[in-house]
């Protein structure tokens, strides 16, 4: 099974964890990361190490999920990354988490990073746009 | 203006708000509604009413963030949506919110709706594959 780490600013992380525990109920090797208000990059890469799988231990590799590309808990996972097998995906949410909970005991690492990502950009959109789609095409529409 | 708010399962809504001001500071107008463990729609649909703007104000309208499709926070916001002047976006996440602080002052409702997004979707990837990208392409590369 593959561990999950969510790494945020702030308690975004913790929160992401918490409350997808309470739609499916505790889960193991899942872990927040946070990048409190004072702390550096120094900080949080000891945070970050402190979950990781040690080298060499089975699974050795991690997904990160990130809250945004260019920040300091993305860069410093990056930069964790050139030297262990973890792979790093930005824009975190709660369908992200909840899918990598879903297929994380069956996915290679890379095949999760890719169904992960494409949750996540299928997971936004605007509901009233698509209901009233929905609500055309229930109608019978007029081929629009 | 347009008023901003996100609604979530947990306190994954006040998080975001929190850390998204931790980022850019104090923000008019944000507000999070979090539907906590033993609340339900009736509790949810109260708080969400108390931050909204009143019917006839100016604006009337806002921006809501849910954390995702076919929840509580999500059902609970489209139904508001059925009678009042609201758009309702799935699949929080913070690039989202800091695109939608960003643009909504001189955005409609629409255009803001879409722009966020868009956004949201361009935010999800894989860092990974980013870095090999621009590390090939900065190598000069084979032309693949």
């Amino acid at each position: 099974m593959i561990p999950l780490v969510v790494v945020t600013h702030g308690g975004l992380a913790k929160e992401l964890v918490h409350t997808v525990q309470i739609i499916v109920g505790t889960q193991p090797a899942l872990f927040s990361v946070c990048l409190e208000e004072r702390e550096g990059i120094e900080d949080l890469q000891r945070k970050l190490l402190a979950v990781l799988p040690a080298p060499g231990s089975d699974p050795d590799g991690a997904l990160l999920l990130v809250d945004m590309f260019g920040g300091t808990p993305s860069n410093v996972s990056l930069a964790l990354s050139q030297s262990r097998p973890l792979r790093v995906i930005t824009g975190v949410n709660l369908p992200m988490l909840l899918e990598a909970l879903t297929h994380r005991a069956e996915s290679t690492l890379s095949a999760l990073a890719e169904l992960v990502s494409e949750k996540g950009r299928r997971s936004v959109f605007d509901a009233n746009e698509l209901l009233d789609r929905k609500g055309n095409r229930e109608e019978g529409g007029c081929g629009r």
